[in-house]
C-alpha cells in the first residue's frame, strides 16, 4: 500500500470486534515504533503491553471512570498499549530546556506515530486517547514517579472496515509557499 | 513498499544533491502531513515552505548561525519547511492544561512524521532539526509572536543512497508485556 494511501486509511477505532490480536502483530508494531527517529536519538520511551482480560478490565474501572469514562470504550480493545515517556538524554534536554520546546513530545508523536500506521497496514484499528487517569494507571502498572503517560493507544480489529472521509483544513490553510 | 521497509530506510540526510525536489513532490508530502491526525482533530500547524534560493541563504546566514552553526548543512538542502506550532484547540488545550501535557507538541511530531516518511518513499532525504534561531527565524518569515517554531524539517535528493543500520534500543529494552 502507498503510505498516502495508509494515512487516509487510518482513523480512529473505538469499536472492536473480538478476534484477538495476535502477539506478533504486536511485535510488529512496537518495532516499528522502537525504530523512530527522535532528538538526539533519546529514545525517550517505553511501551506496557496491556492485554491480560482481568488487568484491562482493572484498568477500565480505576482508570476511565468518572470524568474519564468519555473513554471507557476501550473496555472492548483487544489491547492496551501504555506509553511511558521517561526524562530525554542530557542532550535533548537541555537543547530542549535552551530551545523552550520538549522534544521528548514530539519524540513520543512519531513513535506512537509508527506503531498506529503499522497496526493499519495490518488491518488492526487504533485510538490514540490523552484522557485518562494517569495517577491511577502509574500505581496499576508500578510506572516510576519521574515518568509521565502521555498517551495510551487501544488497538484492536474493528467491528467493521469503512474510509471515513478526513475532516482537516485544506492545503491552502495548511501551507504558505515562500519561493 | 511495506511500512516496516520505509520505516527502516528513513534516517537523517544532511547531505544533499543539487538536483531540486519538484513541486509536486512537495504538495504530496504537505498533504500527507494535513491529513495527520492530531489531539481532538486541533490541527495546530502551518507548514511555510522556503525555497527560493536567496531566502533560504538568508535564513542560513541569520538562523543558523553561532552556536546553531552545527546544522548550517541545510544551506545545501533543496527546500525547507518551516513548522509553525499554532495555539490548540479549546479542548485540546482544556485537556492539556488538566492533564498536564501538551498536545500540541505530540501533533506536530505526528505531522512532521508523515511528512518525512512521504518525502522517503519518494527518494527525499530529511533532517528534523530542533536547533536554530527561532526568533530570528520567525521575524524572517513574518510568524506570530503567539505561534512557536519548534521544528524545520529540511528536504532534498541525497547525495548518496544508503541504509544506515540505526542505533536504538532493543525491543526487550523498548516494551514490558503484562499479559
Amino acid at each position: 500500500m502507498e503510505f498516502l494511501e495508509l494515512v487516509k486509511k487510518r482513523k480512529s477505532t473505538r469499536k472492536y470486534a473480538k478476534e484477538p490480536v495476535p502477539d506478533e502483530a504486536i511485535e510488529k508494531c512496537l518495532e516499528a515504533a522502537r525504530l523512530a527517529p527522535s532528538a538526539c536519538n533519546s529514545q525517550p520511551w517505553k511501551f506496557i503491553v496491556v492485554k491480560q482480560q482481568q488487568l484491562r478490565e482493572r484498568v477500565v474501572r480505576e482508570c476511565f471512570n468518572g470524568v474519564y469514562a468519555i473513554n471507557s470504550f476501550v473496555k472492548k480493545a483487544n489491547v492496551l498499549i501504555v506509553v511511558v515517556r521517561q526524562k530525554s538524554n542530557y542532550t535533548s534536554s537541555l537543547g530542549g530546556k535552551l530551545r523552550e520546546v520538549d522534544f521528548g513530545l514530539i519524540d513520543i508523536g512519531i513513535a506512537c506515530d509508527h506503531l498506529t500506521l503499522q497496526a493499519e497496514e495490518m488491518g488492526i484499528g487504533s485510538c490514540w486517547i490523552g484522557w485518562f487517569n494517569e495517577k491511577a494507571l502509574k500505581k496499576i502498572l508500578d510506572v516510576s514517579k519521574k515518568d509521565k503517560i502521555d498517551i495510551v493507544l487501544s488497538l484492536g480489529y474493528p467491528e467493521e472496515d469503512y474510509i471515513k472521509p478526513k475532516k482537516r483544513k485544506t492545503l491552502e490553510e495548511t501551507r504558505e509557499y515562500i519561493k
